[in-house]
C-alpha cells in the first residue's frame, strides 16, 4: 500500500450486543461475528458492546492472525490510545435501563498507515427509550458536545479523523447536527457514491428478529443511529466509496450477528497538492443556530436536575427529622416521661429502618443530582463561549 | 506585550480549601485571596477546590474588573475549554476521605497571549492519607498516566503547556516521575532562577496552622505537593525567573489563605529561531524504567481489586443464601410444616433487613470493583504498549 496515491480503507461498525446473561444467542453470535470478521478482513474493526472478557479474548486469539493489533483488533500497528469518559449518563436508579452502570466514554486509537495518521474514534451514548419524552436527552447532548470536544481537542496532529459507533441520535436530530457541525465530521452514509442494505441506511430494523417491534412502530423502516462519520485535516481528501449494512439476518444464517445492523464503509485517503483549508466555518450561521438548539434542550436538563436536587434534599431533611423524633420518643420512654402505652417494638424499629433507608438513599441522590447540576452548568457555560466564539469570527459564510 | 520578544506571565497556583461547612473560616480566607489576587494582578490564576458556587460567583464578580475572563478568572480571552474525568478516584465507602464523592478530574483552557499558544490545565490528584500504607497509589498513578496521556493527546496544537495544580506527590515520587517524564514537563520549583519562600518549596508545611502537625512529624520542613509545570513546543523557550511559595501566614495577616500554600511562578517566554526539536527522548532508558515502576504498582493495584471483587461477589451470594433461607423457613411456618417454637418475628424481620442491605451493598461493591478491575487492567495495558515504543524508538539517548 505504501506509495499508493490513494489509499482504500474498509472500515467496520457494529454494536455487537453482547452483555452476559442479557442478550440472547451471544456466544453463537459472537461466534459468527469473528467467522465473517476473519473471512472479510477488513482494515478497521470497531465494535461496541463486547461487555465479556472471555467475547473479547475469544474474539483476538481467533483473529490474531488476520487483525495482529488489537486494543480491540486492528491490522495497523497502534501509536497510541486515550479513553475519556462522559461526564453524565443517565442515573443510577434507572435500573431496567442500566446504561449507568456501563459508563459511557469515547475510546482513541492512533494508527499510522502508509503514512498517514488516522486518530479512531468509538463511542457509544445513552440511549433512548421514550422519544414523545426522552428523559435524557440533555445527558446526550452534554455526552455528543463532549464527544465533539474531544475530537477536536485530540485531532489537532491528525491527517484523518474516523469516529464509529452507536450515537443513539437520529440523523436530524440536534445531537448529531451538533458533532457533525462543531467537528466538521461528515456522514459516510449522505456522501457514499454507492449504497446497499436497509432502506435509509437504517441500523435498527423490524426486519431484525432481536429488535423490539413496539419500539420500532412509529419507524416502520427502521431508525439509522450506527454511524461512520469522517473527515480529513490538512493536505488529505476522504471519499466514501460505498456503504454497506447488514439487512437483519445475511444470507446462509439464521440469525443476524445482533440487534443492530453493521455498517461498512470503504474510504478512499486522498492526499492533495494543497491544504484544503479550514473545513469548519462553511456555514457558520446555522452552526450557531445548531448550538443554541443544543443549548436551550441542555437548559431544560438543568433546570430537571436542579428540581430533583432540591427535592431530594428536601426528602433527607424530612427523613433526619422523623429520626430525631423517634429518637426523642425512645429517650422519653426510657426515662420512663411516656406513661402511656408505649409503641409496639416491631413497628418502631421497621420504621427507623425505613427513615434511615429513606435518609441514606435521598442523600445518595442529592449528592448525584449536585454533580448533574453542575456539569449541566458547565456544558451550557461551554455552549455560551462557543456562540461568543462563533459570532466573534469574521463571517464567511 | 504585543510585538515584545520575550513575554513575562505570572502564574499563581492555590489549593484554596475551601468546601463548605468542612474548611474552617472558609469565608474570611477565600475573602482575603480575593483581595490578595486583585492587589497582585497576576496574568493566571489557578485555583482548586473552590467548591461553593456562592465563592466562585463572589469572587468572580470581586476581581471581574482586572480578571475579566473568567472560568476561574484569567486575564486572557479564552478560546477553548475541555474537563476530563479520571477513571478512577478512590472508593465511595471511605467516607471519611471523601475523595470519591469530590470526583477528580483535569480541566483544560486554551488561550492566545502575544500570539502565543497556552494549553492550561489544572487538576487535583487522589490525596495520600498514610504514606507507609498508601492504599490509593494505583488509583493515583492511574490519574498521573491519564493526565499525562491527557496533555499529550490534547496538546500538539499549542506552543505552550502549563500544568498547576495539588498532584498529591511528592516530588520523587514514582507518578510525578512518571508525568514529568511521559509529557517532557519541567519543574518550576526546580528550574528556577530565583527562588524565595518555604524551605525546599513545600507547600504542606508544619507551620500553617490550618495542617494537621502529626501528618506532618515525619517531614519537619513539610512536604512539596503542589506544582507549576510547564514545557515549550514548537519554536518556543520558557524559563522560570522566579518562583515564590506562602509562608504560612502572610505578614499583616492572621491566617493563611488555605491549609497549602500558594505557588507563584514568574515565567519568561521567548519565540526561538529555530525549533528545539523533540523534548522527548533525551533520557529513554530512564522513562522505560520509570514506566516499568509504575506498571508493577499499578498490577499491585489490580491484584487487590481483583481480590476485592472476588470478596464482594462471594458476600453477596452469601446474603442471596440467608435470605433464600429465610423465605424457606417462613414458607413452612406459613405452611404449618415446623411444628415447634416459629421465630421471633423482630429478630426474624431485623435478620432479613440485614439480609438485603448486606446483598445490595455487597452487589453494589462487586459492581464498583469490577470497573476498578477494567480500568487497571486498561492502563496496565497502555503503559505495556508505551514500553513497547519506547523500546522500539530508535535509541538516541
Amino acid at each position: 500500500m505504501e506509495g499508493d496515491p490513494t489509499l482504500r480503507l474498509r472500515v467496520f461498525d457494529l454494536n455487537c450486543w453482547a452483555i452476559r446473561y442479557l442478550s440472547k444467542r451471544r456466544q453463537e453470535r459472537v461466534r459468527l461475528i469473528g467467522n465473517m470478521l476473519r473471512r472479510e478482513g477488513f482494515d478497521l474493526v470497531l465494535l461496541q458492546e463486547v461487555w465479556s472478557e472471555q467475547d473479547y479474548s475469544d474474539l483476538k486469539v481467533k483473529l490474531g492472525g488476520c487483525y495482529p493489533f488489537s486494543h480491540y483488533f486492528r491490522r495497523f500497528p497502534i501509536l497510541d490510545t486515550l479513553l475519556y469518559q462522559y461526564s453524565l449518563n443517565g442515573y443510577p436508579y434507572m435500573l431496567q435501563h442500566g446504561d449507568w452502570f456501563c459508563g459511557k466514554s469515547v475510546g482513541l486509537v492512533i494508527i499510522k498507515i502508509s503514512g498517514i495518521i488516522f486518530n479512531v474514534y468509538v463511542t457509544h451514548l445513552h440511549a433512548e427509550y421514550c422519544r414523545e419524552k426522552d428523559a435524557y436527552l440533555p445527558h446526550r447532548l452534554v455526552q455528543a458536545w463532549e464527544l465533539a470536544q474531544f475530537i477536536r481537542h485530540t485531532s489537532k496532529a491528525a491527517d484523518v479523523v474516523l469516529l464509529g459507533g452507536d450515537l443513539n441520535m437520529h440523523p436530524e436530530d440536534v445531537g448529531i447536527r451538533l458533532l457533525r457541525g462543531w467537528t466538521g465530521l461528515r456522514d459516510a452514509f449522505a456522501e457514499a457514491a454507492r449504497f446497499e442494505g436497509c432502506e435509509d441506511g437504517c441500523t435498527l430494523v423490524p426486519n431484525n428478529c432481536f429488535t423490539v417491534k413496539t419500539e420500532l412502530l412509529p419507524f416502520p423502516l427502521g431508525i439509522r443511529i450506527d454511524y461512520i462519520l469522517y473527515k480529513a485535516i490538512s493536505s488529505f481528501t476522504v471519499k466514501c466509496e460505498e456503504l454497506k449494512t447488514t439487512t437483519g439476518t445475511a444470507p446462509g444464517m439464521d440469525i443476524p450477528f445482533s440487534d443492530h445492523e453493521a455498517v461498512m464503509a470503504t474510504l478512499h485517503i486522498q492526499r492533495q497538492g494543497q491544504a484544503a483549508g479550514a473545513t469548519l466555518g462553511t456555514a457558520e450561521p446555522t452552526l450557531a443556530d445548531v448550538v443554541t438548539e443544543a443549548r436551550t434542550e441542555v437548559g431544560v436538563g438543568l433546570r430537571a436536575a436542579q428540581q430533583q436536587r432540591y427535592s431530594t434534599g428536601r426528602m433527607a431533611v424530612l427523613a433526619l427529622l422523623l429520626l430525631l423524633l423517634q429518637a426523642l420518643a425512645a429517650l422519653g420512654v426510657l426515662a420512663g416521661l411516656a406513661a402511656g402505652q408505649p409503641f409496639p417494638k416491631l413497628s418502631f424499629s421497621l420504621l427507623a429502618f425505613l427513615a434511615i433507608g429513606v435518609l441514606l438513599l435521598a442523600t445518595g441522590l442529592h449528592l448525584f443530582h449536585t454533580i448533574e447540576v453542575k456539569m449541566l452548568q458547565g456544558t451550557e457555560e461551554q455552549m455560551r463561549m462557543a456562540l461568543r466564539a462563533l459570532q466573534e469570527r469574521p463571517s464567511d459564510g
